[in-house]
C-alpha cells in the first residue's frame, strides 16, 4: 500500500472566492478507505453552492468537485470490495455510518450522517481524492470516462427517483428543465421506454430536447399550453431552482400522479390541498442516489449508450470553468479533465 | 319490481337554509339502479359545505347525506351483484363512468365524472335514495348498522391512504385531528398494526385518544413538542382543515416518510422543497375510496370491531342534528335514523 499524503487541489478560501491552488496533506489512510487517482470531474451546480456557501455548510479552504472518475492507487486494510488499478467513480456522498435504519436497508443516500465530498472534506478538484470504499463505484468497462463524471450526481439524481418511485415504463413522464440534469433526464426516461415530454422555456431548446429523447415538448411559458396539458402526466421531474406556477403543473398530474423535485427551489411551494386530494396526486424530493441505485446506472447507461453532453476544460483552467457555468451557457456539462 | 315514486326527504333550498321537508319523483327505475330504503344516514362535514355551497358546486333543493345504511327495495333489470332485502351502504359516489382509465383500473373513486350523491344528484336524508348498482356495497353480516354509517365516507377517507400508501404494520404512524375522521382513523391503524401517535389540541382528548387506540400523543399546540419528534414517523395522516406550519410535521417524518392530507384546507400548503429532497419525503392526498376498498375496509372493521362513535338523531330532527354539527361538539360521527 502505498499512499500519496501531499495532495494537490484547488480551493476558494472565501465564500464567492476564486479557486487556487492548494496543497493539503492527508495524513495515513484510514483502514475502509482508497486513494483515487482524479482523472475528471464534472463541475456540478452544487459546487457553486458550496463555493458561494449559499446553504451555510461549507468550510474553507474548500475543495469542490464531487463528480469523480478515476483510478484506486491505493486501498485501506479493510477495503475488499475495491482493488488497485480499479476504475471507479465518487459522487455527492465519500461515506456513510453504516449502522442507521437508512443504511440498513439500502438507503445510503438518505443517512442523516453521511459523509459529503465536499463537506468537510476535501472532494475532487485535485490529483487525487480519498473517500470511504463504500461509497466509491466500479465504473463498467464500456461506460466513456470523460463524459461520465457528472452521472456520479447529475445522472444518479434523476435516474434515482425512477427507481424510488416506480417509474412504468408505460407511463406519460415529463421533464421540467432542460438543463444539466434535465438533458440526463429525457435520456433515460427515453430508455426506460416511457412516452417523454419536455417542458422548456426556450425555442431552440426544443429541438435539442427531441433529440435527447423527448417524444413533445410544452413551452413552459405558455399557460394556455400547459393548461391544455391537463391530467396528461403520471410523474413530472422537476429539475429547475426558480419558482414556478406549481399548482399550474399539479394540474398536467394524471390520477395517481407525481410531481417530483430534483432541483431545489428557495421559495417554498405554495400548493392547493384540493387537487392533491381529488387526483390522489403526490408531491415529492429526492437526492442523489444509494450505491446500489449507481451501479444500476451506470449498467443501464452503458446498455442504452447513455452519456452526459459535456464541455472538458483541463483542471488548471477550473476559474473559466465555473465562469462557463455561471454564464448559464454551459451544454450541458462541464469536466475538469487532468490528463 | 317495484319502485316508490315518491320519496319523502329533507332539503334545503338555497345556501346555508334549513332543511325543510321535500318531496320529489324519483321516476322510472334506470336498469343499472337500485332503491334504497334508508335505515340511518351519518352526517359528515362535506354535507354541511355542500348545504353552504362551500364549494360552488351545489344545486338546490339540496338534499345532502351520503354516509347512507339501507336495505334495497327494488333493482333495475341489469343490476346483478345486488338483490332486494340486501343491507347495503351508499357512499360519496353513487355512480362512475364505468369506462376511463381510472374506472378499469379499480380507482373508480378517481374517476373525473363518478356521480356524486349529493351533486346534482338526491342524497340519504330521505326515506330512499337511489343509486348506480356500481357504487353500493353489501353491509357484511356482524357490522353494527347504527354506527356503520360514517363508514361509507369519513372511514373509508381515512382506511384508504393505508392501502393506497401501502402502509406497514412495522410503520410509526401520527394522525392529526382527532375528530370525526380521526377518531376513527386511529382504530384502523391500531388494528393495522402499528405504533399511532395522536397530535391533539386538547388536553381533554388524550385520554380518548389512548382509548381509541393511539400509543402516545402530542401537543399539536406545542412547538417544541413537535420539534423533539424529528424524524419519527413514517406516515402522517391529516383530518384537519385549518392551516398548521406543515414545515414543522414534515420534519417529523423520517426518510421516505409521508405527510398525507384527507382534510381539505383551503389555504396553499407553503411547504419548503429541501425537506422533501433531502428526506425524499413526499405530499400527498386522497379521495374516499373505490368499491372493492369500501368492501375490504367493512371486512376489517368487522374482524377488529372497528366502529365510529356516533351520537343518533331522528331524521325529523336534522336541523338540531346539524346546529349540533356546527357546535363542534359532536363526539365523533352524527348518524339520522329513520327508525
Amino acid at each position: 500500500m502505498s499512499t500519496s499524503k501531499t495532495i494537490n487541489a484547488y480551493a476558494v478560501s472565501e465564500a464567492g472566492g476564486q479557486f487556487e491552488p492548494f496543497s493539503y496533506q492527508a495524513g495515513e489512510l484510514l483502514p475502509n478507505e482508497v486513494e483515487i487517482d482524479v482523472i475528471n470531474c464534472g463541475i456540478c451546480h452544487s459546487d457553486l453552492s458550496m463555493v458561494d456557501n449559499e446553504w451555510g455548510i461549507s468550510q474553507y479552504p474548500l475543495v469542490a468537485g464531487h463528480e469523480i472518475i478515476g483510478k484506486i492507487t491505493a486501498k485501506g486494510d479493510n477495503v475488499q470490495n475495491l482493488q488497485q488499478g480499479m476504475t471507479v467513480g465518487l459522487g455527492w456522498h465519500s461515506g456513510y455510518c453504516g449502522h442507521c435504519h437508512s443504511c440498513k436497508t439500502g438507503d445510503q443516500n438518505l443517512c442523516q450522517t453521511a459523509q459529503g465530498t465536499i463537506v468537510a472534506h476535501h472532494g475532487g478538484f485535485a490529483d487525487k481524492v480519498r473517500a470511504d470504499a463504500a461509497s466509491v463505484i466500479e465504473i463498467p468497462e464500456g461506460v466513456e470516462l470523460s463524459s461520465a463524471g457528472p452521472l456520479l450526481c447529475g445522472g444518479i439524481t434523476v435516474f434515482n427517483p425512477l427507481v424510488q418511485f416506480d417509474v412504468k415504463s408505460t407511463d406519460k413522464v415529463a421533464v421540467i428543465g432542460i438543463g444539466g440534469l434535465g438533458h440526463i433526464a429525457l435520456q433515460f426516461l427515453n430508455a426506460w421506454g416511457c412516452e417523454v415530454t419536455a417542458f422548456t422555456s426556450s425555442e431552440s431548446k426544443r429541438q435539442e430536447a427531441i433529440s435527447l429523447g423527448a417524444h413533445n415538448t410544452l413551452n413552459s411559458r405558455d399557460e394556455s399550453e400547459i393548461e391544455a396539458a391537463a391530467s396528461s402526466f403520471d410523474f413530472i421531474i422537476s429539475t429547475v431552482n426558480v419558482k414556478l406556477d406549481w399548482n399550474l403543473y399539479v394540474n398536467t398530474l394524471k390520477p395517481r400522479g407525481r410531481l417530483h423535485f430534483v432541483g431545489a427551489t428557495l421559495e417554498p411551494l405554495d400548493l392547493g390541498v384540493f387537487p392533491l386530494i381529488m387526483g390522489q396526486r403526490s408531491i415529492s424530493g429526492s437526492p442523489v442516489g444509494s450505491p446500489a441505485t449507481i451501479e444500476s446506472m451506470l449498467e443501464f447507461a452503458k446498455l442504452h449508450q447513455i452519456k452526459p453532453q459535456v464541455e472538458t476544460y483541463p483542471m488548471s483552467k477550473i476559474n473559466d470553468a465555473f465562469d462557463h457555468l455561471k454564464s448559464g451557457k454551459a451544454k450541458y456539462r462541464i469536466v475538469l479533465s487532468n490528463e
